[in-house]
């Protein structure tokens, strides 16, 4: 027993090894130890519990895994997943300390809001804290989302996440009293305006420095897309070397960490397939104020099969968007669209890239739904910014477009991220045929991303869903409804059997 | 493009060899292959996805991580861990199929209670029977388990629940009319009365078949304790010798798959510390008509830091717990005892186990509140099964502990599970002394309970709290409080480290 008052700390520890695995596990950092290593028994590390590393200053929060014996580690060695690897910066033979983290004092709080408990500032900004230096396993952040789901955030909850995700990221600021930006709430699937307007709206000399995020629950985000035409990785110095040259750029997000909390979230929202509205709100939000936008154009596509279903949906999320951006010091203004059907022909990363080529070169097959929508957009952007008068603002786009200089100013943006290239094409595609003669009723956007999500989309770019009809389409018997591009007959065959199993995709009336 | 009418199959996969890795991942199926391995490439699995493994007749879904080189599997090879490994029942160099797993159709169902409908029986029975498959992710179950605490379950969805949960796992029958069970709620430290009623039961010739969980967000469940005394990994076969020799045991009920569902939620519910009303009962009540179960009493400690913390949430939950027992043919008798303090001295499951011993003895020294509140239960259940008239249970119960013949039932039942032993000592301890004198006025269940578990139990069986206080105690300062027991020093200073920042475990009162 201890004399009265003693203290104790902790003993030194050993340090391991550091060694590079070549293990591939996306975002997850993974460490493997020798159940015997000397570590695992001083600690008392169980296998499947998480770990604290450190080396070099640095600190990562990692799934332990333990080995019963081989060769892949030794005793005094600590395998690292590639992730793990990356964000702790070490070289192979590094000294490396394994310790318990400490106690995730913010999952009292997520504890606090699964029962229903409103969460205030404070406890919103550890929470993201947290979330952000990826100290929570998929399991603490699927109980944050779905709480927050369950019973949706209030409005000042969304703005408290809005803020909290914004400070624990990186943040732009521009030297020009109008940033425009432009985001689409989503659920529409082949709805790749964005590359269209960004190339009108910097076109006519505005600021329009636009990340993008990769799908969530679609089949492809606009990162997605313009990854299979550009690079869409830069960093912050890239980025604004980009938009300083061009107006604006098509950058990936999740590269310059505007909003890194919101892109450990958008990960498992994707496995659970979850977006709910106040997370939506946060996301886009946060990731506006963090590029330094000052003016929004937000797209709602309303439909009974998009994101959002009635006109009544679309009001609540254009008014939580609204007031949550006016405190947060931006102007946004919220345009509904019709939901009714996918925009354009391709369904997938490659697929709607060549849709976005086709209407930006004029092209003569375009498709006209996603220019006619393209040109609504970055026609609010231009009046918001004074460019043009109020109703005057489409036309000027679809100038803009007719002309060239869109197409001209996409090409150099393109080049300036690292070059313009083609999208690739799938290497194993099948049609799905109509089983009946009549005219298309109704599209299930829903049933049709997950098709081609099934086909590889987007891990794969050149996977999805190529449409050949529209609402209102006369088809016969045996003709071709879409075709169903893949990358592997895995998953070409598997998309098949869910196309045939689920045959309201497409609803085909006498 | 195929001809009309045309069916697509999947191609012939090839097979890879199974290879035993020695990976300890607890639960986890995860299966490693190289990224050039023939089958990522031709079915086009990503990294960190989860793939369904075929060997032999039998499916298990895991986890698929890959190696970028190195020697650890080869190209042909699929490298698995030992939780997949045992459940796929293969031997190094069979063949096993990887593929991508069915779509899983019951998150449709989980997506929808995320959003606030309700699940009918149908829903309920396809979740649990993914759930009991392994067919979930941590996110997943996370999802489910979260959405269900938030938007509380409903009395329809606890009897969905239960009965699926019944539906999933064995199910034990009995030749008699009356078997006895018992169960604590849980939320108080050292409420270790399990091990001592059996006894009690089973030395009065009454039939109690007692299966019990580990510990789920506490520091010791039954199982864990009585894993201290002797075996408790019985199968069905084991368990029914047992029963049928001695009338009562005291086995683990993961092991015999009673609820095989509700022991892969129990695993995700401990990671997030959260245990509501509506799962627990649903978890309690499967697992005692699984064990063939027709009279069960319930412990219910009520007090500001146990599980229940008022007299109105104690009598909403027995009459939760009461209507959905009646709909499924059980008699319950709800029993609220004092939840104010932990019962006995030890708090980890050898500590506690030490206690049971000393009761079930009758030495000197064994606690009094454990064997007041086991004679009380016990006597409940003695009354219940009609051994005793009203009023006379809790007598009856104290005889059989005075006379030894609970203390000889407890050491038959023990030989009959495969032998007595004594509970192992901890190879690290600390007292934690009293910062000022005074009186002992509160103590925080939940603090204690958290201090215990971060000294490492329950996995570290040895570690844990030992009481020297109770509530009322008058101490002096630098007087002993409680003594934290380890297994290693890193656990030992992690403790201490709590103990220091959380001063409220003990109020002391000048």
């Amino acid at each position: 027993m201890s004399k009265p008052g003693q203290t104790v700390s902790a003993p030194v520890l050993p340090t391991l090894t550091a060694r590079r695995l070549g293990l591939l596990s996306q975002h997850d950092a993974i460490v493997l130890m020798r159940e015997d290593s000397p570590v695992c028994r001083s600690e008392g590390h169980a296998p499947r519990s998480q770990v604290l590393l450190r080396a070099g200053g640095r600190e990562v929060t990692a799934m332990l895994y333990q080995l019963a014996g081989g060769h892949l580690v030794r005793a005094h060695e600590a395998g690292l997943s590639e992730a793990a690897w990356e964000r702790l910066g070490v070289a192979d033979g590094d000294e490396i300390q394994v310790r318990h983290p400490p106690a995730l004092g913010s999952m009292s709080s997520v504890r606090r809001r699964v029962y229903g408990r409103r969460l205030d500032a404070g406890a919103m900004m550890e929470i993201v804290a947290d979330v952000a230096a990826g100290r929570y396993t998929d399991a603490h952040l699927s109980a944050f989302l779905t709480a927050c789901s369950t019973l949706p955030l209030d409005r000042d909850e969304v703005l408290h996440l809005t803020r909290a995700m914004v400070q624990v990221g990186e943040r732009l600021t521009w030297d020009s009293p109008v940033v425009i930006d432009k985001h689409s709430v989503g659920g529409l699937p082949g709805n790749r305006t964005s590359p269209i307007v960004v190339a009108i709206v910097a076109a006519n000399g505005l600021l329009i420095p636009k990340t993008s995020s990769r799908a969530i629950t679609s089949p492809a985000g606009t990162a997605d897309t313009m990854e299979t035409l550009t690079r869409v990785d830069l960093d912050l110095a890239a980025l604004r070397r980009v938009v300083e040259q061009e107006g604006g750029c098509l950058a990936w997000g999740g590269a310059v960490r505007l909003s890194p909390a919101d892109d450990v979230l958008i990960r498992v929202e994707r496995v659970l397939d979850l977006d709910s509205e106040g997370q939506l709100a946060a996301s886009v939000l946060s990731k506006k104020i963090a590029a330094g936008s000052t003016h929004v154009v937000l797209d709602i596509p309303v439909g009974p099969t998009a994101k959002v279903r009635s006109r009544d949906d679309a009001d609540a999320l254009a008014d939580t968007l609204a007031e949550v951006a006016r405190l947060c010091g931006l102007e946004v203004r919220c345009v509904r669209t019709d939901g009714g059907q996918p925009v354009g022909r391709g369904i997938g990363p490659a697929l709607e890239a060549r849709d976005v080529l086709a209407v930006l070169r004029g092209a003569p097959n375009a498709p006209a739904d996603l220019r006619r929508r393209s040109c609504l957009l970055a026609g609010v952007a231009l009046e918001l910014a004074g460019r043009c008068g109020a109703g005057e603002g489409a036309a000027l786009a679809d100038q803009t477009l007719a002309s060239g200089l869109a197409w001209s100013k996409f090409q150099r943006i393109c080049e300036a991220q690292g070059g313009l290239r083609e999208p690739p094409s799938s290497t194993a595609s099948r049609p799905v045929l109509a089983a009946r003669a009549g005219r298309v009723t109704a599209m299930n956007n829903r049933t049709l991303a997950r098709l081609a999500k099934l086909a590889g989309a987007p891990d794969n770019k050149a996977a999805g869903v190529e449409l050949h009809v529209r609402l209102g389409a006369e088809v016969a018997a045996g003709e071709p409804l879409l075709t169903v591009h893949a990358e592997a007959p895995g998953e070409l065959a598997y998309a098949l059997d869910y196309a045939a199993a689920n045959t309201d995709m497409l609803t085909i009336e006498a």
